[in-house]
């Protein structure tokens, strides 16, 4: 099954808090309790979460008792502020969203029962691109990886951080379906551990061999010429290609340009955000310490131990190599790539 | 009580891996089970495990047999053998085994027992040195630390790691018992937690505020200017200032170079090793992929997923802006530094 599925009236989720335990679904028939599961990250991964909001704005319409067309994008342009509060850093949930409110604006429509619906459709379209775009941006990410290397990748950014199919795991998966030997250096991710649970469940049914490493011993890796090439994921990517993504990637960058190892940021082009000039303008969500202090509700750091727990980082853009994106892959300068990219053109 | 005591025969050390739950206390009788408690990190701490290991051949030189000094000093080169092989990486336990034999080689000694008593007290005195050497560190250090910096640290460098009061964290306990406000960065250092368990421990015992982090969110905390300054242990120091420490001390040195960010390792003149030109010699132990893959007896991974476990990485000394000891602060060029406090000189 997907990430995110669509089910009469109930979008169905994959308790991503469960794996690699449980695989279980759990389905949400409203917006309100489906943003909860965005905020708990029972779904997480930008794309993920992107196409989860619009499925929510489907929800929203299907469960609002709205008689007229106005009453109901009245109804949507709530269940839209909520949507997005549940998580700030990632622009694809704004942008789920607000393909969903444009939507609901456009003036072909008569009735609210046909907003109604068109959501749906457009909440499917929204998944159904989403997967075709992964296979793309692996189809141009995988040229970067030669047979035989090792890949250091970081938090989940694989077929659960998306609809289907994957981001930078998706590289590597295109990778390793065109018969290349590819090896994966998996980064636990603290607080949360996506790496451990959530990329080496996927890794080990994709039959891709790995390893585990603690995030704290990537620079080794890379500095003993153990790394051919890193790939991570994108929560937000500014105009001028600054990357918020998953606390530590920053790190990962500079160490990567220290010891002259390629670093590249996969994202479709929904997790671009061309209004911000660049990452200083990007919300930072600072999550629970409790993350940090406690796994598996158990303390790990003694009683009244406080902790600081930013979820995401911002990597200049000139720690990057460049961005792998459905339309090929933006170098330098990020800025005007970017843009073209935006547009419809080709890297 | 100290990390490692004697008491009649018995070496006595706090099991830290009960802490920060259980203040334990076991007993060892032989220095076979000494060694065995080392391996298994009951104690870890470069300077500790030195004062442990001297404990260790006082121990063997009491349960040896062994009649004539030839027949003693036989049964403690062996000992000698099982204590240095029970960690590879930090210098100071080959110093104190180092130190402890050639003690019993001296021609002062007319009988097997002397050589007996002359260990234990031998023991004694390093231990005792240990802590002195830690003020002095201390002393030296705390010039470093301004009214109300934030400090980052890495690992557990404090009371715990050597015999009593610490290095880089004795450096940040001089600051505060000079009256200076000291807010401390504590990475929780994964995968054995030691600062989240034993850092946060005595940080608290202390009275110096702190928080956690994970460990790939210092780079962020530096680059956003919430660090004012880097202090680590450290393992083993080569002649020209390379430094082996716990994983994750060379990606944060290299963060901190870019951010601007002074970064000192702080250590006893027993960690420096001028037999080695470079860090390129210094062993780097691989412990078991278990410790990644498993917390507190709970596997954090996917059944079958195998881990990478560095305990260690070797920091280059382009990356250091000093290196604080008894002797002073050593700053570039290290070599001729290192070699002049080695000398007993002032830095």
């Amino acid at each position: 099954m997907r990430t995110v599925e669509w089910e009469k009236g109930t979008v169905r989720l994959i308790d991503q808090t469960k794996l690699p335990w449980e695989l279980t679904v759990v389905g949400y028939r409203d917006h309100e309790r489906l943003a909860e599961a965005i905020s708990k990250m029972v779904v997480r991964g930008a794309p993920a979460i992107g196409a989860t909001a619009a499925y929510g704005m489907a929800l929203a319409g299907l469960t609002s008792e709205a008689e007229t067309m106005d009453a109901l994008r009245s109804d949507l342009a709530d269940a839209a502020e909520r949507l997005t509060l549940a998580r700030p850093t990632a622009v694809n949930l704004v942008w789920g969203v607000e393909r969903q409110l444009q939507l609901a604006r456009d003036e072909q429509w008569t009735t609210a029962d046909e907003i109604r619906a068109a959501l749906i459709r457009e909440a499917h379209a929204i998944a159904d691109e989403d997967v075709a775009t992964n296979k793309r941006i692996g189809a141009h990410g995988a040229k970067l990886i030669s047979d035989g290397n090792t890949v250091l990748h970081h938090c989940n950014t694989g077929a659960l951080a998306t609809v289907d199919y994957g981001t930078a795991l998706g590289v590597i998966r295109a990778a390793h379906e065109q018969g290349k030997q590819v090896h994966v250096l998996v980064d636990e991710t603290r607080p949360r551990l996506q790496g451990a649970l959530l990329t080496a469940w996927e890794l080990e049914r994709l039959g891709i061999p790995f390893e585990l490493i603690v995030d704290s011993a990537a620079g080794h890796f890379m500095s003993t010429g153990q790394v051919d090439l890193v790939l991570v994921g994108a929560d937000r990517i500014a105009g001028n290609g600054d990357v918020a993504n998953k606390i530590g990637t920053y790190s990962l960058a500079v160490m990567a340009k220290e010891n002259g190892v390629p670093f590249y940021s996969v994202a479709p082009r929904s997790t671009v955000d061309l209004s911000l000039p660049s990452g200083d303008q990007i919300p930072v969500e600072e999550r629970p310490g409790e993350e940090v202090t406690s796994l598996f509700g158990k303390s790990i750091a003694p009683e009244g131990a406080t902790a600081r727990n930013p979820a995401f980082d911002v990597t200049p853009h000139r720690y990057l190599t460049g961005i792998v994106t459905e339309k090929g892959v933006v170098y330098l300068p990020f800025d005007l790539g970017l843009r073209r990219v935006m547009e419809g053109e080709e890297a």
